[in-house]
């Protein structure tokens, strides 16, 4: 069995004059002598002190960047400067050599750019060991929340053969062959002879099958990989990511927002406590990139600040109509310098109004409610003015939309009305409708976009570096 | 906003002729007077008392199983059996109606195979209200081993242009139009007008991408939904299941097989420590059923018996080349019992081989090691002897294959080697073998297929009634 102790572990120790073993990949080496060496369990390295009077020459020409050795030696206090503790290496063996003129890796700065090209070695450069631990840290806190609410971690099924939902374009499933594809008498492609003998599809989100068992637990919620075949190229889309989707049954849209708002600040709190060494690191990466933008493009707030105001303050709510008025006499509005000026009630918020409201009117996150019944979805429950729907979008600072989410419509009568009315065909969600049939009950929920959730905390500004490995158009490297 | 409280605290409630609110789902109403309610946070039931003098004779007809009720009451000490708390109420509103002409859940023992088709309803029944929240306790305790042993959760793409693995069938992702394919000029599907440009499948396993992550943090696991596109139709088999992937950099198959073990007793103990009640319904349930068979049939053990053993006894380990010997020994070898007779080394083991080194000869969970290098996968890491791999499966009663996993191969030469032999592409796996390429270093892992655990540790029988929507041939319903 291998053993090795941990650098985290080390870093920490004040165990001295003691023979460690520690196993890494090798960051710096200098005078042929300190080896920088990290095994990713912290951002921080070790240094290992090599006798290099006693060292074979050509071990020492081995120790290159991104080596893998192995080094055994005493855990002493350190002398130098930056660490408090090092080991004076009595034997280093290579595990894996690493020839430098070919590891992309070089111990200087990358682009986020090119590391994006190596997405498979990427995670060994401190950036990204700050991004995942944290990314690490906020599921986890997830988790942590709902199971300490009682709420049941539900898996909501990945493959589909509704496509009811309306929520994007899809990704057809199947096992039917392109150049051989059965078809019926009709010349219509035979689906009947496809795996699940339908038509499927990857889910856009989890939440109807969610419903069905809110409405048997109480509290559920999901977490799992959702997907959207559109074309967007953009910083905050992927055609996968991962969602959030808790509902609860006996809940409305009040109980909704605070369940959302505890747990945003809950999943903050815990990333706040648990990567403090990362968050610092992120925080002052981002500080730096600030720096190169021109003095009125910068954030008023570090990266760090910004979730601390998070935590100190109330989420913002008001309702999709108060929004519309505040836009309307807006300065950008007014002096035309919005791309989708506001002029009418009913209008869907473009990314420039949510923005303008969080980052400029009330400088922290916004609880939008109550928008107009036609630019939502079929299930939010309709409210007595009979023109708006009790839904809720929290917007956030330099994201946008975070968590989208609503009361849902449980009175059958009305809820077949608007699938009516959105084309929604009521027999291939019997199921669904049975939710109403049996037992039907006021209820609630919403969705959150893990990997923005991730951007937000990280202070990262393109979606592709927070998911190991993204999937875009025309990408699916990995 | 919606109050409520939870029966699950109210049934451990001594806060006796205070007021309660409570909301759910009647199971039975008798005498007019006697409401057996339940909200899904727990499989008990609360008692509602109804003063049926004082109450509406059509809201009383209303009360019937399955309706949504909301009660508000004083909380008194139960005079009746079976319960220490009732509710004295002194409103009942009804919130959904459920037509007892038309409700599918009746009080009374449903077949699991009614149950299945329903799948949508099921979740209200006892028998499912205790197998999800075990599946939940289960999938928060690997979560919580992992994250105290300082591992990173990693999300690996779902959606892969890799079929390198070849451990299966896999599913077509798609935006291409079955009608109007495009080709290129010889005629052949162009998957350059793909959405991802390439053709696309839905993984098998992250074990690859995995490694990446592992050979960068030292320490990651995957917990993500994986596809096989079999046409396979047996209680243990989904085309559709979660896997979990740990997977350790500085590792040998020592350290994987006491990993694994580890994981295992504490994700058990995890779940016999939270779902008491569950599980002691469950083992009822499962001594029900052992009853209708014949005697020579019936387990040896009791559900919580099983779990007990497991946790108390160390898995017993062997080679590949010792279980030969002893099944090439056994009884039901030697009388010609077995479908597919042992005779010699290199055969891969069937389900009743494993079965019977489990339950019969061992009678305890079994880490078969070292298996022939021909019947594994090319990543696994050849022996010294050169025949066989460092391969591992663990064994469970009455489940079969649990785990599987290996050390993996470090050595570029030789995995290179294995790639040839096998027939995997290595351009395709530039990014798997810059891994050996740069700081390569022993590494180990395995897969734990979360829908057999659940299987295991709930005493279910088929797989199908232990994921809320399963997916299989012809299937794909809710």
């Amino acid at each position: 069995m291998i053993k090795r102790q941990r650098i985290k572990e080390l870093l920490k120790s004040t165990d001295f004059n003691t023979e460690v073993t520690v196993m890494g990949w090798v960051k710096t080496f200098r005078n042929n002598q300190f080896i920088a060496l990290n095994d990713g369990s912290c951002m921080g390295n070790i240094q290992v002190v090599v006798d290099f009077n006693n060292t074979d020459e050509n071990l020492l020409k081995r120790i290159t960047t991104g080596a893998a050795i192995k080094a055994t030696g005493i855990l002493v206090e350190s002398l130098g400067k930056g660490q408090s503790v090092e080991i004076k290496a009595t034997a280093v063996e290579i595990l894996g050599d690493s020839d430098p003129e070919k590891f992309p890796l070089q111990p200087k700065k990358h682009s986020l750019e090119f590391l994006r090209e190596i997405a498979h070695l990427r995670f060994r450069t401190n950036t990204f060991n700050a991004v995942f631990k944290v990314r690490h840290a906020l599921a986890f806190a997830i988790h942590q929340f709902y199971n300490e609410r009682g709420f049941v971690y539900m898996h909501t099924p990945v493959i589909t053969a509704s496509d009811a939902e309306g929520a994007g374009e899809m990704f057809k499933v199947t096992t039917l062959d392109f150049d051989n594809t059965p078809r019926t008498e009709d010349g219509v492609v035979d689906f009947k002879e496809d795996f699940f003998g339908r038509a499927t599809n990857l889910t856009v989100s989890g939440q109807l099958e969610g419903e069905l068992a809110a409405m048997a637990f109480g509290h559920i919620y999901t977490f799992g990989p959702t997907f959207r075949a559109e074309n967007s190229n953009t910083t905050r889309h992927l055609a996968e990511f991962w969602m959030i989707e808790p509902e609860v049954a006996f809940a409305d849209l009040e109980n909704n927002m605070e369940l959302a708002e505890d747990m945003m600040k809950y999943v903050i709190s815990y990333a706040k406590e648990n990567c403090k060494e990362e968050l610092e690191f992120l925080n002052n990466r981002l500080a730096e990139e600030e720096k190169q933008k021109p003095q009125n493009e910068r954030s008023e707030f570090t990266l760090l600040e910004k979730l601390d105001f998070c935590l100190a303050n109330d989420f913002q709510r008001l309702t999709y109509t108060e929004a519309i008025d505040i836009l309307k006499a807006s300065k950008p509005n007014q002096k035309k310098q919005f791309k989708y000026l506001i002029d009418s009630w009913g209008a869907d918020l473009q990314s420039e109004h949510e923005r303008y409201l969080v980052e400029k009117h009330f400088k922290r996150p916004v609880i939008l409610t109550d928008y107009p019944k036609d630019i939502k979805s079929f299930y939010m429950r309709l409210n007595d003015d009979n023109k708006t729907v009790a839904a809720m979008d929290i917007l956030f600072p330099g994201i946008g939309e975070m968590i989208g989410g609503s009361q849902r419509e449980e009175r059958m009568d009305v809820l077949k009305q608007r699938m009516d009315e959105m084309g929604v065909p009521q027999e291939e969600l019997w199921w669904y409708l049975d939710t109403r049939r049996f037992g039907s009950a006021p209820h609630a929920g919403f969705g959150l976009g893990f990997e923005r959730l991730v951007l937000f905390v990280t202070g990262m500004t393109n979606i592709r570096d927070v998911i190991a490995f993204p999937r875009f158009p025309k990408s699916a490297e990995f």
